[in-house]
């Protein structure tokens, strides 16, 4: 499993607009193959200023399935228009914890 | 409940030491009031770049609770030497999806 993490900005004044085409333009990611679940986080700190954060089974899924498919146009056509600055998209692998229950020293 | 959302970025070389270091350290952030679950998530794209996912059931449960708290001292004693620069964290409130199940246009 696979957590693709895009920071996003949106321009001063938009969020809440944002937010509503964003409900609607999830659809297209959430009908990929390969996706397992998404949230969207928004920043206390930092005024329009949101995480993408979304499971996927595996990078592919998300770097080939999603980006070379005909949605991918669609979902940047229906959200860039918000963005001030291009969102910065990484992935990551969570570090599986080790069961340790022992008291601490 | 609140996402807090800390980047990491560890000095090279010193992954797999800071990885076995974190689970025992995170030891305290779960002892500590108002905390739910957290995740270490490490980057695909760039080397010795984690991200640490914390839920706490309010901000304060961090930045007070436990930020505030002895075992606070000892988190930091025990990482900070780890670490290429300071760990930058914020906080993330969750914006809720409406369910919306009507097929697209």
């Amino acid at each position: 499993m696979i957590l693709e993490v895009a920071v996003l900005t949106v321009q001063p004044g938009k969020s809440s607009e944002f937010e509503s085409q964003f409900r609607k333009a999830v659809r297209l990611v959430a009908s990929t193959r390969g996706y397992i679940s998404h949230e969207l986080q928004k920043c206390v700190e930092v005024k329009d200023k949101y995480l993408l954060l979304v499971q996927w089974e595996t990078i592919k899924a998300h770097s080939v399935g999603f980006r070379t498919s005909p949605v991918y146009e669609e979902w940047k056509a229906l959200l860039m228009p918000f963005y001030e600055i291009p969102p910065v998209e990484e992935h990551y692998i969570r570090i599986r914890p080790i069961d340790d229950t022992s008291p601490l020293p």
